[in-house]
């Protein structure tokens, strides 16, 4: 997610392992819901292969080279996942409630709207968020509960089929466990070198931290001190949403660890408190409780990585520095520039911006990510109540048989 | 699948990418009876150790070293799954109707006729087949479905247990999804460089446009406009078989894609029309269609490989069209040679061929292909037919508790 | 798992390789009770998360840097992830009989013991142990039957949920079949180069022939003649643990095939009389089976260690044996290492040892091993019995209800 692809000869071998996030690790995640197991990883297929092809020519738009040709290369495809990934985050807001028709549809809005906003994070403001967690999780979530927002208003809350059973839940754990173990993959696909180690270290801690206390969190904020399998499908992963944006830098292992423990409490105490707290409220649904996975614990690491740049300096990161956060180099032709370029010859020139100035430009892209999004889902959500694409009725949410042809047990 | 393994060094990555299509991928994908989850799984397993063993052997005997010795190492170990594909294609064809004894004994006969066909194509006719889509692919199909056909001569076509259940269909998804992440590596597993970069890319893009068009055409065919699973299953896969012969070549990202929505087409009617014509036709059963995912895209493949034969052109490939196609390098000795030797001192002497001669080789690489796997096929039906091997009874068809020790429910 | 790692820059590419071991592998191996998947997938993802935290400072006591500070990079982490497969293996044994709060303070205790353990074999005794088959396998499931022995002296044998699903063992086969996959990439995680490229080819070669004799062995001692799949369950990855002490040694591939065979024996017979010999005759109750499929090969493979050390020779290796056995490199300022050094100058000096000494150093380390084990886990298990920590009422043993909330079917 840097501001270009910052190597054309990534290895193929990355490929599988950002697959195995989107098509098995969100595909199955979804499948908790004990009459939608089809929807859950069928559409998520479909969606998540339109979504690789549109964000092409989407990203194209923003990433041509000067014939006006869109090169693609393994980065290309790489990209392709993670603009599915936040389709798929969107889709978790709206499991079970939505037509593949409307899906697909959703699908070509949100990937265009998630292309532009990446174009004016990553490369107008030159924000960086390695793991993408502003500019994939934060985006795709918010896109999807003002989409929910919206496209559910009238609908009635209950449904008798929005439940899990014992087999769906442990189908759901196979998603939450490939989400786990390549989570440090996805983090550190588009880093290289002593980043990439850094990016997937910090990930497995951070991941590690967030792991154990939802588990404890779990118990405690239950009547029973019950475990609650939501929560374990969910929120032991926030650890890694939350430590996307700064997953690359120089937090020390003890950051990684603080970040993840409290993404961890976050998320729990969310799918407590907040998300009943919002439903009954707002009306606002959102079955796979994005907002807790990956919307708050997305804003959490947005922020971080605005207190990562404050603290950002030539003493902690070396030359690297300008590596790192390209816009804080040196202007062309200053004589710092020229300086530095004794010690490295291959450093660009940026904009010479101070540490306090990249940290506001991380939280502009911040704040431009959740206009983006949640004006974006608001209006998609209007459009999807057109007449045009039909709405799901009540007696048929979260109901595969509708739409599938199913086996008589 | 070059004419020879073109490095030793392969790296070990790659073996567990290769196992994940073999194991998971194969595996699962057969778990969709209901009744015969212990069987398609475990079976699999079996099969493929031995045939990875078996291949060893077999195959040493086409390309052993000057002293008679077989080299063991990670290629062979990744041509052994190769060889464990086309077995686990051909169980796919008969799965439920077969007793472990007779897949055993299948699988001897059916590695060594691979072996043999592989030297002849690739060694011998010097055809190309970057993805196995004709050794494997179309091999195994073929063997399997004249297998079945004469296995099952005098079957009750009608099984009660021939179904899956809601489990088990979600079961055989995770078959799916791995096969459809992993099949870039199967197709690139033995090229380098360059080729190996294409490809995967082409893979991924033909699966996209092969899934895509799989939902759309398995509505259509329906009478309630219901999605199918066994085509999503299935035919979503179908892009991947359909690109392997011409993975690495210059198919540009739009040939990728018209393969791959060919292919999806081309299976899901397969599914829709053409098993259950054949079924009733010719009482050829195919329990999980390979007709459709490996036969029809296979020769497709192969078709489309002679095609890319006939245009390839020095002005397309540079100087790599003699990497790519060894037999087309100027022969030994000729100033031709000499002179790409300037550019390129590692090109190796070759038969001099045109691109229609090469065409011609490719096409008859996949006639011999057909050939050995029908007739080898029907052989080896006739031999499962001996008393020896003990047929499966009618009443015991799609049924684990035969032969496995169930759990009462 | 050698003296020291061996490469500060293992490439991020590991980790999750060996991670799906841990938390797909053991996590899903382990959902075969059909009443106790929650528990099984949720606490092996707590308890490996712990473990990996936990094992940083463990192991840092005995590899801190001078200023007593703990390096962090990927061999970190995958060690953590060894440290992690130790007491997931221990879980195996005692799997459904303890609460979560016993396994974290089995787990806290056990991962100290482990790294001390490591300490004295790897480092103090200088034995080799490339897939930790006598460091992880040994010593978990040794410690585990050692626990269970002590902490379930008084229970009851019978338990009514203590029991399969058809469904439940298919999941248990995803852990199967994941652990078959990528054991090889376990073994050869801490090895480079050439000795990388053995232990993934000899690992591949002896999980084939463990999986064959099993098939074959598990038909034959059941009274039908069916398979059991308990026995492809386990069995079948024998030779994944037995190979793993000389995985990396020069045991060619017959010897791969040989351990891998008797491994797969050993486990099913152990399966079929040994544990419940054991059960009968000394109470012991041992889950998952855990002393037929790390317990037992494991000695086995240790005992291979030290065959294979007493005919390792520079004939054998070339100057490469004192890579391999460090400890055999001649010492400092001998007139031996100095006319080494003229062939490889990276060679550092050793102790001299002779191939018998580093042989009996070898079953030392296997001897130390079953002490620290045995002596560790029967102290844990007497610990575990103090009334502080709970103990799990008979009747809500293999059972999640009781600790989870379980969606009502």
């Amino acid at each position: 997610m840097g501001v270009l692809p910052r190597s054309k000869t990534q290895s193929p071998i990355m490929i599988p392992d950002v697959h195995v996030m989107i098509f098995i690790g969100f595909g199955f995640l979804m499948t908790f819901l004990r009459k939608y197991g089809y929807s859950a990883v069928g559409y998520n297929l479909l969606i998540a292969a339109i979504a690789i092809q549109w964000s092409i020519i989407c990203r194209g738009i923003f990433h041509h080279n000067e014939k006006g040709l869109i090169p693609v290369d393994i980065t290309t495809l790489i990209n392709g996942d993670f603009a599915a990934a936040a389709v798929l985050i969107t889709f978790g807001a709206v499991l079970g409630v939505t037509s593949p028709f409307q899906l697909v549809s959703i699908c070509l809005i949100e990937v265009f709207l998630y292309a532009l906003n990446e174009y004016i994070g990553a490369e107008l403001l030159k924000a960086i968020d390695v793991g993408g967690s502003m500019f994939i999780h934060t985006f795709g979530a918010y896109f999807g509960l003002a989409l929910s927002l919206v496209l559910r208003k009238n609908s009635d809350s209950e449904s008798k089929n929005e439940g899990a059973s014992y087999t769906s839940d442990v189908f759901a754990m196979i998603g939450t466990v490939f989400l786990w173990m390549f989570w440090p993959s996805f983090n550190g696909a588009m880093a290289e070198g002593d980043d990439q180690h850094r990016a997937v270290i910090n990930t497995v801690l951070s991941l590690t931290a967030s792991c154990i206390c939802t588990f404890a969190i779990s118990a405690l904020v239950s009547a029973e001190n019950k475990f609650n399998m939501v929560h374990i499908q969910n929120a032991t992963l926030a650890g890694g949403v939350a430590v996307g944006a700064v997953a690359d830098l120089m937090i020390r292992p003890y950051g990684a660890l603080i970040i993840g423990s409290l993404a961890g409490l976050l998320s729990t105490v969310g799918y407590t408190y907040i998300t009943p707290f919002l439903q009954s409220k707002l009306n606002l649904h959102d079955t796979c409780g994005v907002n807790n996975l990956h919307g708050m614990p997305g804003i959490m690491s947005g922020l971080a990585g605005a207190v990562m740049a404050v603290i950002a300096s030539e003493s902690e990161y070396g030359i690297g520095l300008y590596k790192q956060y390209p816009a804080m180099a040196p202007e062309m032709n200053s004589s710092h520039l020229q300086e530095l370029r004794k010690d490295l010859t291959s450093i660009e020139a940026g904009d010479g911006r101070t540490a306090g100035q990249q940290a506001l430009y991380q939280l502009l892209a911040l704040g431009v990510t959740l206009c983006i999004a949640i004006i974006g889902g608001a209006v998609t959500g209007l459009v999807m109540r057109l007449p045009l694409f039909g709405q799901v009725p009540d007696a048929h949410l979260f109901d595969d048989s509708k739409l599938w042809e199913v086996p008589e047990e």
